[in-house]
């Protein structure tokens, strides 16, 4: 059976094969739950994915969200549509793609799903977690004199994007581009462990974009944010990119989306041990800006003139934003 | 905020609006968890469905699967492929379908989901649900000797296909069995009671037809069934349907998928207490045959004769069953 390699939890006493599964929560956590979908033609090109890749990504994506708690990710169920390109081989590829990611994330059940036929190829992955309730990281909780930081750095999945699309993917020194933008790793340690240590106040990753999804943390937690673009980190390849097409790297890094990284804020009293555990190696963040009063909005820094931050990250393709 | 009429439970902390929810599942209780989808010119066609009928359907589907663990629904995370014919205006009716039948069942809470635009039109239900460890009903548990129950009459929603892609709607007397197809009413309070009363020992819903899940009811259980067709409830009006076409009812019945009846066994020393339920007019089900030994495999008596229950309901388009 597919998935059957999946690590069994001892949290889940009845996996596949029933009407529902059955999983057995710690006492006392929050249960956390998202769900994100790819669709072939809108989110991805098979043009640019092995399906092994595809099941790393489908599965990164939905641990992001988990992380963006401080949670840790316990349950997948996971919902095809296949057209009749996808046959035995290509779904098997798919869920080894997502066996590889889950198992680099920890201990993760496939506990269900379903297979449909469908004349567009898509995947829907709901993906369940576990956070200690006073631990969870919510996007409400930033404050005004609150430092923003993002994990890792900006911009590099969006530059893979771009050099897969002009066939410039034979160049090795772009390889960690496009890597970041095929099999982006989710930040699942950083973000719980900033959750343990109780150092971030608000929390979001970043999937649409900084210029977007800063922007939702901002008017979740009713404040404003400035941001330094000088601050924010761009790897060597993406410079090496940026300057090679006359791009710049600060539009790919802002509004690029799909980096899966995490932008949250840090009260002041609580900086120094932040600080500490970045110099230790053990947390890769990069403080980029300020919390502000609401008043202000999102404003972004570049030589030294603040200028409004505008969303212009991925906006799903103009669909209404429920969720 | 489309959902935001939906109850909002008090199991759940935080609901739609960040990267996840977070639920607190009642201690020491089962999480349930199933998932299950709509696609359109696969499951459904939206000349026979308004939105809001498929969105009751979407729900009910799910809330079938849960109550064939002996559970109750709690949460609903909706994930959606949209395509251009798809506006706020149908959308809202979508929400409006799902939260009509999800108040109907009982308090379930929208925690979460997805719009993402789609060049087909399809929709992703993930439910969760929460069920006593030793209440909880599987498809594992029939043994020799038990009886078979099926809740309702079956037939009835395949027989609303037919009539509705025969374009005999017009005839008020079918409409029952046009209701059963577009919006199914899942038999939560019946799989709750049974498993409540401990009177199960195998249950599963009828999704892909009596022939089929009977199947698979008795692979998982390690057992043989006899069914005897002429103890299979049949409706009023599927019976008039059947004679004015010359059709079949026991091929609807037997086949016919759609219906989201219980199918269940019950140990003999159970079935004075059932039958109580069932006279008092508190259980709607009907005996249908018996558990045999394994090796005689899955058998149905047709006038007087026994001869191997073929599965002839949805196959899934032949895609292979891991779920």
């Amino acid at each position: 059976m597919i998935g059957a390699s999946f690590p069994h939890a001892p949290s889940v006493p009845l996996g596949v094969g029933d009407d529902a599964a059955a999983l057995l929560p710690r006492a006392g956590q929050y249960l956390l739950a998202t769900t994100d979908s790819l669709v072939e033609g809108i989110h991805f090109d098979l043009a640019f994915f092995s399906y092994s890749q595809l099941g790393q990504r489908a599965v990164a994506v939905n641990v992001s969200d988990i992380a963006a708690m401080g949670g840790t990710p316990t349950a997948l169920l996971v919902s095809l549509g296949l057209t009749a390109r996808q046959g035995r081989r290509e779904i098997a590829a798919l869920y080894r793609g997502m066996e590889k990611e889950a198992g680099q994330i920890g201990q993760i059940a496939l506990v269900g799903g379903n297979l449909s036929s469908s004349p567009t190829f898509w995947l829907s992955i709901t993906l369940l977690g576990e956070v200690t309730p006073k631990k969870v990281v919510k996007r409400t909780g930033a404050r005004v004199g609150d430092r923003l930081y993002v994990t890792g750095t900006l911009g590099d999945a969006a530059a893979g994007l771009a050099i897969l699309k002009s066939g410039r993917d034979r160049d090795r020194r772009y390889r960690p581009l496009i890597a970041q933008y095929r099999t982006p790793h989710a930040r699942q340690r950083e973000g719980a462990s900033l959750a343990a240590e109780g150092l971030a106040s608000a929390m979001i990753d970043l999937s649409d974009g900084l210029s977007t999804d800063a922007g939702h943390l901002a008017e979740r937690s009713g404040v404003g944010i400035e941001i330094d673009a000088a601050q924010i980190p761009i790897s060597p390849a993406l410079r090496r990119y940026a300057r090679q097409t006359g791009g710049d790297p600060l539009g790919f890094a802002l509004n690029g989306g799909d980096d899966y990284e995490l932008f949250f804020a840090v009260p002041p009293r609580k900086e120094a041990r932040l600080l500490d555990l970045i110099q230790r190696g053990i947390l890769d963040a990069t403080p980029i800006g300020m919390v502000t009063p609401k008043s202000r909005g999102p404003r972004i820094r570049i030589d030294g003139q603040l200028r409004p931050l505008v969303a212009a990250g991925y906006d799903h393709r103009a669909l209404p934003r429920y969720y």
